[in-house]
């Protein structure tokens, strides 16, 4: 049971995670000590400026038990205008005053001459783990991850992956990339998932169970970001937000109560600009007959992602002494 | 109190319909006698076969009592491939039969080649004046409105309107239109309102009550269409869609529980084609931050669709003998 | 690969059928013969009077290529009123004049004194088996379903099954069921589809895919209907059905882009009155802390009745010429 | 034109304000000086710890234009878990971490043996008055508006309505409530506004049009808080919130794109446990054919909420020096 083994049937971007989504960019900051295992993990979807040149973009907010930041802006421009930042529960406050000053600094139009910005902050709880309580996250940790994103990027218990639990195995980030091909052009599908969710006992690799003794319900979220240099609507991408649950169910998931499922997805092809003196805009679009090849991309890549961030995460422990295993190391033993 | 008054600071166009929005048809066919006051209005919304060249299109449910047939496909896809067929409640499978019937004489690729075809119907209840339960429209009733469809038609007490009771008055079809000008090039936008909605006393024309004795509640519904040959994508003709709400607020609405109170909009500028060899697709679209023009004429031109729509219909008589007055007439009186 | 084995953990219902939910009730009337291969399955969702003593349901759009009929509604006011009718496509309509006569018949208020009634109809498209263009389906085929209904069915390429195309074997109706337990009481959930999705060798059973020679796009459509005596509000019924992308994701599904994926759920635990001369109504509902359950046997019995319908569908014949096998046949050679 | 003459007619609760709903408090913290004339609005909306003891609630996102938080939450689980604190656009982060900080200080379970907490943050953007860029929002003012708040607020320029601009003229807080009667008991409902939308030149104030010379785009936002403790299940909260549309429409909005109108619905009466030992809950609803009179005591209340708003400010000026005039002071004159 391969967990580096490649899902699916499309080919694999170079380096078969996001940034093999030319101009993209991740990083993390992991916070340890004192009961801290958190940390911040942040996207920079695309280079330039993203609040004067926005990216097209979509949300799927498959189970909405999550309080993540700026999707209902998303949802009604269609628009991505921001990093997105990844972190723990209660420190989306944080990371999202963080993300604001960094945009501020960015750009002196915002708020004065321009409208405010939509800031993306995702968010799982790794309180089992993590001391969540303490708020170990700082403003200077989302602003250190933003600003030293690169197009390489560790997997695993690392950034905002520390702390997260997945199907009662250790979790984290986990990415994955697959390689489109139309009328002779190739287009690259990139996902990144921050895993925490899943029952014990219920994680299944490529539809073969993987036996954990006792059971525990589908508890945590997994946050979905899905980038593509493909040009597509918001219409187009929103539907491939929604299907990550595909994925989801592949995995084991049914989808938990408490588990905040949220994808968001978005394509570097083609800006939005913020102003513009002509009344009308040309914009490149796929035929949404081709569509399913993405669909399909997207399945793959955000199935393989997933279990890449269990293959990637070293075993830690709960904050009770409970040890969370890795599932890599589980395998090998 | 006019009601022939214009609405709002922006121009109509010459007609002030929504025919004045290039290859747009309508008619009606009015269904009278035993016990029948109903009818069937019929949209073409462009010229050319809408299977294969599909427009784009948005819907708002703004309140989802209602048996409309139709919009989830529309939603999805973003996409309008058929003329849009109004008529009354209980007879929107013959009106939906019908027109699948004149889709696929229309076009032979339909469940052959291709897939099938998405039918939108719109209803309101006309049971207070129409024997609705006798279900009097038939197929041959709807396919005439289809072929009859011009560039001309009535407002008022006629076609799927013949039956309708708005705010206590005598309501059905109405039409507006408003010119919106961007970069020295015109565009047109208008709107056809089939009304039925409003509790009694309730009506305010440009804010100002219309006294009526006695009290009843919002019920029947109101389906609006908005075309307009604005280059859109489907996520504005979605919000377009929306802004219906506030317009119906103006006139009075509560939007009621009972009332089903559904929008589509679409835009004949660009054709979506069904299939395509060509991976990619060029579109224009209106620039954002120029959409609040089309918002204001949309709110303009549904509240005075809606006014129109009282103003062209006489005096009938419910099932029960009482008298549904024509609120001209009354004015006039 | 047994396909007749149980998916999942939770206990099976006594048949392993969705009329497992006491009260249910299904029929298929089966239409074969010049070019006709096709059919109707009714559902009646609960005895009594529908109209007046309406179930609490929710609905998820899973993806919205589809033609259903009624959703909207069950969204709004989160109630089913009426049976449910599944046949192909282009019957929709046929299905809907029908089932509204039926409606009409059983409660002489709809229409007078009463509101109108808001029909149920879900389809598939079967035009590769069925001359769907043939219009086949009569109103008296679907009186036939909805009067015949017992709790007793068959499961394969009958009713709205009979020529449907699933993974490119033959698909039709399946079903199966599942008892959850909460403080010593059983309750019960059951799962019926219409299966009509599914790229050819994309099919996986419990994870491993099903050998097949050549690839197709995920085409057609799935409709699923998820009963139960669970007391739930619509909002959770709503959850419940959009848990279904998971069953469908496990499948082999990618949500294909041409795929009517529709989920309707409701309970039997619980009758809403159409009119009440009581202001307030008192309710049960399942606490929230518990529903991970019912998700649970939600996405078995689903997975589960999408397995079932292959398992007992025979093969047939495409309008083509060309075989589409059976599963069961394949597997047992 | 008395601004602060009722709007409707349905009867006003004691205050007229949003604390006539028994429990509710409200207080504001006005933060000037210094380039700053922005504050804090919060909202406790009901007594107890509301982690343990959660309200039903429901939102509606008007125009999706908006950076509040926490709202994603509310739609899925259909309760409020936290007082609602409003502010500054670029605010939310640190209001957000602020309200964390109070409830983890409330309850100890939270983040513990319990899931997180969904904070629900407000917003509008106050730039054209205060120095937005300048974050002047400290956690101690929105500590200090939870721990004053009371049943005694004032309305107009203060707290987080301290730098809004609404139709051109000087907006921020109103509030406005109702009475409702069913079977000899009385209801409320009351709504609370932050006001800071509507184009110059637009407004209408009962349909009349208050004339400004000078036209500008309908820009900035409006959060809407109803409250009620008439028995409501999420969906009808949800159908509450949706009605604020056609508040605004009266108002002379048209849904401005750049306008993020958010409203926010919830119920007092009965409250939803974090945990339960039981299964089945039992609810009290009430029944949907009742609902028109709330949806209209939601109109009214939301209307008058907004002229009230613009009532009790006093003029202030941009930070251009352009006045901001008041409208009451405009009239008066």
């Amino acid at each position: 049971m391969g967990l580096e083994r490649k899902i699916g049937t499309l080919p694999r971007g170079k380096k078969n995670n996001i940034c093999d989504v030319t101009g993209l960019k991740v990083a993390h900051v992991t916070v340890d000590g004192a009961g801290a295992h958190t940390g911040v993990t942040a996207i920079i979807p695309a280079s330039g400026d993203l609040f004067d040149q926005k990216l097209v973009a979509g949300v799927s907010v498959i189970n909405g038990f999550g309080k993540s930041v700026g999707l209902v802006q998303v949802q009604e421009m269609g628009t991505l205008e921001s990093p997105i930042v990844l972190t723990n529960t209660l420190s989306v406050g944080t990371a999202l005053t963080a993300l604001t000053k960094y945009m501020l600094d960015k750009n002196e139009k915002i708020g004065r001459s321009e409208s405010t910005v939509n800031c993306v902050v995702g968010e799982c709880n790794d309180g089992r783990i993590n001391d969540i309580r303490g708020l170990h996250i700082k403003e200077e940790h989302v602003i250190e991850a933003l600003e030293k994103a690169s197009d390489d990027f560790e997997e695993g218990a690392v950034g905002a992956g520390r702390g997260m639990i997945c199907f009662g195995f250790k979790g984290g980030i986990g990415s994955s990339s697959r390689i489109v091909r139309f009328q002779d052009k190739d287009y690259t599908l990139g996902a990144l998932v921050l895993s925490n969710y899943g029952g014990k006992g219920k994680l299944r690799i490529e539809g073969k169970r993987v036996p954990v003794p006792s059971n525990e319900e589908d508890k945590g979220s997994i946050i979905i970001v899905i980038a593509t240099d493909i040009p597509l609507s918001s219409r187009q991408l929103t539907r491939i937000a929604r299907r990550s649950s595909a994925a989801l169910g592949r995995t084991g998931s049914i989808l938990g109560s408490g588990s905040g499922d949220i994808a968001i997805a978005f394509s570097t092809a083609g800006r939005v600009p913020q102003s513009s003196e002509e009344a009308m805009e040309s914009f490149s679009v796929l035929h949404e007959s081709k569509i399913d090849k993405v669909f399909e991309a997207t399945v793959e890549a955000v199935e393989e992602a997933i279990y890449s961030s269990l293959y990637h995460a070293e075993s830690m422990y709960e904050r009770s002494g409970k040890k969370v295993c890795s599932l890599r190391e589980m395998l090998d033993a």
